[in-house]
């Protein structure tokens, strides 16, 4: 069954089906704990709405694959609702982790109820990713729903790996470039190549295609990640949301840092100098850029995204939902925020 | 089938899942995660030993429970690891939450590895947790896996609301008695239930008596939670391990201290005039004994144990595992540490 894709129905109905998730922890003892979760949501409190709650990317992700898969997209709608709860249950911890006093603009949660409830409040959006997922027994074998656990928890066992990794990166002064590329697959691509997974299976494809799909998103969420880390320092501020001074300020171990440190050359020798104040800051950016950091960086956004799609391309995506998968790919590409 | 009970071969049994489960993360990249996570089990590092481990009492309740409905106490090992597994993620993210140094007179993981990668270890234990409960599919049928994991979640989020109003309750100056229920019944008495009720699960039998194990878990957990109460301040520091002086010093609204302060007379006047040092606390035992306090908390533990062993004996528990239920549910009743 090839669908005609309506995004905005697909927002609306997750929207929905997230809502209806968190109220189901309501009651008279704990209003103040669903407080937390829907305005981290960015569905309450001061300036929620669209901004306030991302992009939905990785629930969008699985209700495409699905409906390219020739699935019915309505019935992986927990699928995609379990991946955004886990998501945002991820950035709740980090938030406390890296003492972000804001996310998307806004006081984040422990800022806001203090870091015991912001660390429970976390632990209760990741118990509503799992509690999700089993709604997925309303359209789908048992069998079948244990698959989806399956890559799920698979999935947020990479996530904390990363995590892990993130954290202990923090206290080293230098890295090898090979170091990176296992924390962004847990901290990033494990989730999305979940989602696509996920999504697959719910189409109730074979094993195979599913591997695929599961490739397939791996591929796009290092990408993801690598494009995150060139507009970290090459990005335009008013589109990224953030000071493209911000990373290489916190010496972030960000690719193209550790490319350059990795060369031995004039960027190594001045990021052994300190820390940096603003003035350092185009210094920094000359010395990467003439050592090749931007060029690799966008290579490898560029290679890592056509792999992507080369296996996206294998497995033939249906109809508007697959056209909308590949564009998807390629805005990701190219995105300046 | 009934089965001669050996609990030593229980616990090894436990522990060898438990290894193995926690085993099942490691890769050259994450050592020092693991080390977090078998240093918290009591396995290694300073101090390590079956006391650091703590009495493994809530899967213990998983593998006599399913024995005494007549099942094979080895295939409800994973249920057993898993709720373990909940249980020590809610420990290492409390310990992060109430500041506290020592767990078990060892320093607890945030001490030893910061609050960050804390955070993240409690996180790694609670996914390995869900982990470990699909390994249930070993011997059940996906159906059954999924009744297992809906009583397992639902706990965990009773789990996150018990913890949210006791870290909301530190805020508060008073409470009514009215109050305590919610929070321990969240706090302790749902991850009990789950556990009698995974045990009978996994023995198959229908879902009244599951019904009647939950419940004899639930008032279980809340007799156990009030003997915790009575032993912080009527117990021996030497039994207990840990000084009877410190909940009234650090103003716990424990269920004594509820009572004595709806009574609003002399235990009350002086809970109000403020903070606590070691001369004050003679005054307000004496105060909290001669208001009834002792007396009603006493009363409190022996009434739900009786309930609870009221509900166990209705559903006949078979062999020595029944009787070890049964004589389990009565040590904790008497129980000094």
């Amino acid at each position: 069954m090839v669908q005609v894709l309506n995004p905005e129905e697909m927002f609306s109905a997750l929207e929905a089906e997230l809502q209806r998730t968190i109220k189901s922890i309501r009651d008279q003892d704990s209003e103040s704990l669903e407080e937390m979760l829907t305005y981290h949501m960015g569905w309450e409190g001061e300036a929620f709405g669209t901004e306030a709650g991302g992009k939905r990317l990785r629930p969008y992700f699985v209700l495409l694959t699905s409906a390219a898969c020739g699935g019915d997209w309505k019935r992986a709608l927990p699928a995609a609702a379990s991946v955004e709860l886990l998501h945002n249950f991820s950035l709740i911890h980090d938030d406390i982790q890296d003492q972000s006093s804001l996310r998307r603009g806004r006081p984040t949660v422990w800022k806001k109820w203090g870091i015991a409830q912001a660390i429970n409040a976390g632990d209760t959006m990741f118990t509503l990713a799992q509690f999700s997922l089993l709604d997925l027994h309303k359209y789908f074998a048992s069998d079948v729903v244990i698959q989806a656990l399956r890559i799920l928890q698979k999935a947020s066992i990479q996530l904390t790996k990363g995590q892990y990794l993130d954290i202990s990166y923090e206290n080293v002064d230098e890295l090898s470039l090979d170091a990176y590329w296992p924390m962004v697959s847990g901290k990033t691509a494990a989730l999305l190549a979940a989602c696509t997974q996920i999504g697959a299976l719910t189409a109730l494809v074979d094993e195979t295609i599913q591997g695929k799909y599961h490739r397939f998103g791996y591929l796009l969420g290092l990408a993801f990640q690598v494009r995150d880390d060139f507009l970290g320092i090459w990005g335009d501020a008013a589109l990224t949301g953030k000071s493209n001074e911000s990373d290489l300020l916190s010496r972030k171990k960000s690719l193209p840092v550790l490319f350059a440190l990795e060369k031995n050359a004039e960027f190594a020798k001045y990021w052994r100098t300190g820390t940096f104040s603003s003035k350092d800051i185009p210094i920094l950016i000359e010395n990467l850029e003439s050592e090749g950091a931007y060029q690799y960086t966008t290579r490898k956004v560029e290679e890592l995204t056509l792999e992507a799609l080369g296996i996206l391309e294998e497995v033939q995506p249906q109809g508007s939902a697959g056209i909308a998968l590949t564009e998807l790919a390629k805005k990701l590409l190219k995105r300046q925020g």
